[in-house]
């Protein structure tokens, strides 16, 4: 199996011909660091980002904006949990979007992301998103080659726009095997625990398997801009796909720079009485 | 000083006739632990309020609104962070209510609120509330004792139509002493790096500290309900806070009795090709 050298290498290029049956789906880390190791490092990540999250809070001239994509039982939920567990529920939100309401459908695809995007200062977390209509359009043959290339381009223009409002964003496809979904979706219905997670509905949509891979190579390489990259993420291992996404928000968090709060000299000297 | 025997002693009766002053702002815990303990019972709480969500996310029957008042610097921030950062983001929804925009004051003042009303499986947190309206203009005289009690009878309907929806109300008020409040306006003008939450009109609202209480009394007194109960949470010394709201949260959550998931019969047998 491939080592991760660099989280770089995971990053789709802009442009690029992707072909997401050629990414990897496993690593090994550096070291293959222990089960426990993977989880000291991330709880030490978990906590940078919190900290980072609170300078960024002062002065709410950033946002970042992390979307989470990948087929049934990819892990979406989990990374969140994993991920974003010790920020300060005030600098951050997170958003899971489901079938579109009637009501959504009488908008455009991107209205209802839009609505729920993060404010300045704030964490935004995306569990699915606008990629989602597309993509399930385009693999069920729904959408010709013309539409979905609007729909894309209307993607990056969307992301360009709150890239330049101060929201960068960060996307991370997670990526597993065809295999590794058939042992989770049983999971889900050998163990009673995990029945509620269980749709019936992801037994029909993994028939279409191929054609999800090939629509979402088609989205990925469309819309990974250097303003808004996407990463495919090794997914069948858990900790490892978790300790990734750490490195890449506390990296992206990094890149903003945020400066510590102004100071006002209007202060100096007052007294409350 | 007095000791913390019982949460219930902290408990607002309904049709109460409060009177802040009354009450305590600081508070001895049992055994007089130290920081170092407080801070350990407090992370085991953070814990189980987690892991309570985690159950009561599965079914999406029932939700937790907690609702924290207080004047100003009396720690609503700061308790969201310290209880709730330990939570799935995926389960909490933290809100916070400024000075209404043009578009809220041509509502009514429960409007912008009930937008932000968590969804049944989740949790939800108003860092200032529906009450911030009434009070603010009932402390600066602009509301009539029979309009005040108007708004505090539609606050009770809200409130009752919440828990009979499935949402359970908990409501603190983080109770600090005057002279509390000057060293900490102090502080805020006093260090550099917190002259970002430094507001001017804090020091304009400070002088109103009598009719705050005042109004304050009247309102806690009015809205104190079996289904949507207020305590008066000593606040002076920030750790206990913490710990008590901490507490209340998890008892409100245990009152909920959340059942496990449901096991569904109908996959038994199942197999993922």
């Amino acid at each position: 199996m491939a080592t991760l050298t660099d989280l770089h290498r995971l990053r789709v290029d802009p442009g690029d011909a992707l072909d997401l049956p050629d990414r990897a789906t496993q690593i090994d880390l550096p070291g293959d660091p222990s089960k426990d190791q993977i989880e000291a490092e991330l709880d030490g990540l978990r906590r940078r980002i919190g900290e980072m999250q609170d300078v960024m809070f002062t002065r709410r001239e950033q946002a970042l904006l992390v979307i989470l994509q990948g087929m049934d039982s990819a892990g979406k939920d989990s990374t969140t949990k994993a991920v974003f567990t010790g920020v300060n529920p005030l600098g951050i939100h997170a958003a899971s979007f489901s079938v579109p309401t009637p009501l959504e459908r009488r908008h455009d695809f991107l209205w209802r992301v839009h609505a729920q995007v993060p404010p300045l200062g704030c964490i935004g977390v995306f569990n699915r998103s606008h990629y989602e209509e597309p993509v399930i359009r385009r693999a069920h043959g729904e959408l010709k080659n013309g539409e979905m290339k609007r729909a894309l381009r209307q993607i990056a223009d969307f992301e360009q726009m709150l890239a330049e409002s101060g929201t960068a964003v960060l996307k991370c496809f997670l990526h597993i095997s065809r295999d590794e979904q058939r042992e989770r979706l049983q999971e889900r219905i050998d163990n009673p625990l995990k029945h509620w997670k269980f749709d019936p509905s992801d037994l029909q949509e993994r028939q279409y398997w191929v054609d999800y891979q090939t629509a979402y190579s088609q989205a990925l390489g469309a819309t990974s801009t250097p303003q808004a990259p996407w990463f495919v993420v090794p997914s069948d291992r858990k900790p490892v796909r978790n300790l990734i996404v750490a490195r890449l928000v506390v990296q992206a968090l990094e890149a903003l720079k945020a400066p510590p709060p102004d100071r006002k000299p209007e202060l100096d000297g007052l007294k409350v009485v």
